[in-house]
């Protein structure tokens, strides 16, 4: 773990740090002479800060999405701390824990793995299961399955919350398989399993969240559509009918059109899919959202961007909690 | 119970039967004499019938949703039976056992009511609990409350459907309560008791299911608006601004202006309140669409209207349904 | 009335006077020193001000929409003024004069309270007098009638403009009743009346225009249901019907779902209440903007948002106005 | 005046009638041989018929749109009368009264256009007179102007309807005027005046209603700024931004791009003919289609496609009218 | 071919004929005594049916879909032929030529084919190439493609008409090239020939055609993205980034979310591919509709659903072409 | 062609150079002086420039949209130049050279407008070929017709623009016409001429391209029929049913309502020039974006509000383009 986070800083200290270089840009002073602009960041924040001389040497020696160390005098300046650069040099992956840079789930990813693998395990749908364990058994896909975010922001969007809202979607229908019994629960659980998969691969976050141009080109969607062929036509006789549901279940998932659903939920076990993991969606983002706006005074956030109104804050704050006034 | 049904006659009988007229035309024959054209039902099907001859003194005797006895000779015409009538006499209702002529939920009534008061026993939040026993207490809303369908047609269209909706509901909030620990279960749950309990007034189903003047004018929300404000007006001093979070739960249920909400779901609860209302109106209102079309022919519904899209029937048929090869 | 307001003042002036804080910051100076950045206000206009040192003390002793009195220089930028401050201290409310901070309307509130009072005095129908003088008899509802603004911007948007808006539509009721005699006049008159009374407590309006909470969680529409509702209810034998018409008149008045009618106009009486509402709301938020943008060079103002697509400012002002070369 | 009207045929009788074509057909009976069926109106409604032998001459001798005199038996089913046609001949136009056949306007036409004569003298802007003088005095315009309906169906659906249209709107824009005096009220006036004069093109209303081609390929706003633009050539030095601004109001008044407005108002001179346009649009449509219901049992018309919703019946029927008890 | 085809059939002949049966249904007499009744067809038109006696025996020796021999008598109602039957057996396939029942493509299938095969050659790109001689090595599929309909209806919905839209759209998509030269042609063409074959798997076209299940559950475009997945896959080294490409191609082609598409065009050759398969397919559509109607009276296509608006048949019927008064 | 451009400035020269002024505001100094703030610009680019001192005199010299004449010494701030002038003097017209100052097409304007000559001259139709000479013998129009832009951003933003994308559409048309050779080639055509030519009126382009207000209040579409209508009614005997289908073309070549066409294309001829005036458009549009970004890093370019997505700019630049590799 870091010394110090960019939270931390205080007024008129001189400092050494490593941070992630999240944007550089030279600039020119009015005299025409060059300098460096930077925008820093650690898993607390974000920060300017400003090189003034001798920039040529440095200059080229490192790029966007670095680590640098850096020694340098902070100011505040509007309640942000600013940095004026004195040496600064580039690090290697190895000087640094990623954990410090990056947010992260704060559930642990190998048990919400391990809950995973075993709710796979009891299924009794000898095909669906198969599939699963093909899926799990793909080391390079685990490894990115556990690392990546559900979403570039909106909800979950951290290392780690692509698993964290997969097992949360997964749990959600168990619940409603048990209210709805008549319900296929496995062609459920494993759509469940597979419909943000494609995530993996439609983002990048080993630093900033982005979009891959394969992402960007044709979703995570069409992306866990060809995995997901690829892992079946690995698998010896696996029935076609069962092959389209499976298919259909994560083209559906979107549950409208406008949110690039080629197909809408034409089977209960689809319908009932979108509706839990839209429940998950919004359900996280509201959350989050309200989460972020706690510090702000006022019962309300602003308009938000995403539910298109503002979000109230107070319906847990009303001394009427029946759980609270036990 | 009555002794015949109409998905029962066959043709060529002379038959005896008590069935509810849906709708009643006087038109003339070719020679311009009268004749009579009745559309006749119970809970098993609908069918036409003529009364040729003699009409005059009988015609204005009974009106629509009317019950009345017939005496006539059925015949069958493409696919549909069809009765030319003998003789006819209006009954009084005392004379039938309604639930033979409507179509009623599966489940127990009373049973569902006692759900329903023991999961309101259980709050601890005494404005919310008070809130519920007083509207429980309201015998003339019980008896409707117990009867009402949930919807004029789509979903729960039924004798009881409100309640049985209602009480599915409840459970599911609960369920989802559990999965997010951190909201104000007692509070959503309140929610899902209210929501639609306008339907109460909002529709007439004493006979056939219809608006009511008021309900289409007002709508089921606005009716509840009312009712509860009545409920809460008579409780000393019960917090305003709880009754706000109610009043919004109720106003926000739809979730869509276009659905005539008149506001979005501004915090957590409405949020799920409004999702799971959703899911559980959607998938029994496709449950009921798959299991109207089961006889018919293909594992394709034809266009269905509310979903905007044809139907699979296939989900669950494919032999590889994991219940049911153990 | 005040000496000095903000649309007064000239460069390098040193003033005393006394304004509305409309935002408070403590920011960082360079150095690390706290400063005070402030938007303060009066009904001409708002204006920045800095105080840089000392402010520790002062910092605590006010807040948002408290008035203050300064002492400072003026200078101007970019052609408007701007404060440094020496001197502050908090104002108490006895200290000013309201009107010299809020923008009001221009007409006569009691004149205009008057005119409505009279109207009223006119109806025939004994309910409909009964419920409006009813209204017009409660003494805490009528202080904040004649203060509300119609709107928090867009039209009406002043102290006072509740009241206006209200007047100028029942005489625009009353000119179409007499275009189309077959229309019930005082039905129409009433909902005119009592469209939009729930703005006194959508809106907060004492110091900046705002949305109350329970504003913002039930909308103007629901608050004014339940204040009419209780009115109806202290009136003995009031017709359901009429009062169902009332209701109807007052959820459906906004005309389309997407503006938060619960339910559309369904008899003509409704329909012309949202007719006459949304052309006297357009009429006069198009004609405050063009007021606004009467200065600004070009025959075009800029693209409105409200509108969607710029305005033109050029229809009377080409030399063929009949009003003005007799 | 006719003798015998479609609405007051009895069943048995043997008449001669004089009926207007709107439908022909020949037909085969089961063994082959030809027979005519026809759809005859008046005024009053219309009426199939039949004509089963000897057809061979007679066929070709009329066509849609003709008038024919009858002789034949008439019998009631479902409660329309039907013909069993006996002798047919074609009648020249000059042997029917065309009122006899046509819905009209109960209004005088000659009245009503002297009123918009009058109107117009008043009016102060040189320009805009000479422009109205113009018009009006195109006899060949004015003849289609007296007769043209304001619509294919909807408002104002009947000979004369474009001009009562016409002058109630010019009515209402007088009283708005009065109401915002700050308004171009001549410009306003002429605006209405021209709103719809290309219907006169736009539709063809000689015999049934209908679009003719250049009306569906172009519409009437595009036919009226065609009409308008010739006038407006022939007198000199009109000014050019006037005609502009007469122009803009002409394409604008549907006031939406999905109904037909290549531009949306942009002015208040726009921005009211287009609110008033609708306004007396919707009333008089809502006001026939309630008209029209009047005679059917209940509270409700069915489903309204045009308003899309079921309309309300009873607002003047529940015994509160106050005009009405004095 | 033939001897007798639906369109030639006149009244009261006997005639002897190998139909599609179409429709089957078996309805009761009033008397209880069930016939057959049959919707029959071939590629020139659909005839009703009845067979009345000794149904037993045949009833259940065909289906829909089957080809049958009847002999019966034609009679003539509202200008449409009507057979009542007097015998029927089943065929077999093999006693018909198909071309006589399904509407085709007028163009000459190999030829077209051909043309394919000559543009497909002319590729440069060695990967565009060695893809597309793949896909039209693969025999299955090429018998498949030869065959299907571009669509259930709307356009080219016709035995060959999926060849047909593809090859217009490749001659289109190669003007278009030499248009704007800076396009990558080759990419654009690949997109031409792939865009639509999933329909071969989407539609059943074998009798009438419809849709698969598959078809319905994933859509053509899903169903192509696997079917040229599995072709890449077997081309060692195939770039992932030109796959990626063609992915896009594909799946952005309908242009509009609401059409299916989950990914808009996001670069020139995609946008190109989306506009010209519009193009084409809306021209095609258009062409279809109005060569349906040329025999219908008049100059305007009633309402046509697709285009939402009548259509204009007379733009190449004035008098003014210049092509034919040379 | 001037000696200097703005993207050729170096900082801490002194230059003397003529520029557009494009904004001009005075502002006041802390000291409450007034200072000159500067918009300058010309075809490579713009440039802020201050003048700080002695700005009585000159500041009422000159207007925006006048070139002037300065002296001062340039610096760099963010990579962009800026000026401090020293002194400033409006030049007259003469003493610039225009194509320094605007961006206009790179093609050859008099060859293009050679070649829509070339093309019109061989028209057979003659009504068609007499109304385009009598347009193109207009030379006020021709004038301007070369000038203008095809729109005020978005595509073809630039002098000769208009002409330019006139030329391509004509060409597209003929190609395509070639295609489809069932439609009426040379009306296609014609109206491929003159469906933008209302944008010489629509726009202003002498100096910054912006919208006049009868472009704003009529748009080009209504302008062009204007123009159209004059010119054909110069012509005897022009026939009508030819100048409605012409009229047609024009309003609905736009293909929608919400981009104000008032008719939707309603024959082949109408369909086709709208399809293929929106590829040609958007086409240019996107080439146009990518041009603009493709020094920007990485495959993407931002967000695009025209498209509403961000395009790829990777198509063309990985390795397989076939007409490279040769």
């Amino acid at each position: 773990m870091k010394e110090t986070y960019i939270n931390q800083l205080e007024a008129n200290q001189t400092i050494t740090i490593i941070l992630l270089v999240k944007a550089k840009d030279v600039k020119s002073k009015k005299s025409g002479e060059p300098y460096l602009s930077l925008l820093l960041g650690d898993k607390t924040g974000e920060m300017d800060a400003k090189m003034w001389d001798n920039i040529e040497e440095i200059e080229g020696t490192f790029e966007r999405d670095d680590f640098v160390k850096l020694k340098g005098l902070v100011q505040i300046y509007r309640n942000k701390p600013q940095l004026t650069i004195h040496k600064l040099r580039r690090c290697r992956d190895e000087e640094v824990d990623f954990s410090d840079y990056f947010p992260k789930t704060s559930k642990d990813v190998e048990a919400m793995f391990a809950e995973l693998l075993e709710m796979t395990s009891t299924l009794r749908n000898p095909w669906l299961k198969q599939l699963l364990e093909v899926v799990f058994a793909d080391q390079e896909f685990v490894v990115k399955f556990k690392q990546a975010p559900a979403a570039k922001s909106l909800h979950h969007a951290w290392l780690g919350g692509l698993l964290e809202h997969t097992v949360s979607l997964c749990k959600l229908c168990r619940l409603i398989a048990g209210h709805y019994p008549e319900i296929d629960a496995e062609l459920l659980f494993t759509g469940a399993v597979l419909h943000d998969i494609g995530k993996t691969d439609e983002l990048s976050y080993s630093r900033s969240f982005n979009y891959t141009s394969a992402g960007q080109l044709l979703g995570h969607m069409i992306l866990e559509l060809e995995f997901v062929g690829r892992k079946i036509a690995g698998i010896p006789d696996f029935p076609r009918e069962l092959s389209v549901l499976i298919q259909h279940l994560i083209i559906s998932h979107h549950g409208e059109y406008a949110f690039g659903s080629p197909k809408l939920p034409m089977f209960p076990e689809a319908q009932l899919l979108h509706a839990l993991d839209n429940l998950d969606s919004k359900y996280e983002a509201m959350k989050g959202i309200l989460q972020g706006d706690r510090n702000q005074e006022g019962d309300w956030t602003g308009h938000n961007q995403m539910f298109g109104r503002p979000l109230f804050k107070g319906s847990s704050r009303n001394g009427y909690e029946p759980d609270k006034d036990a």
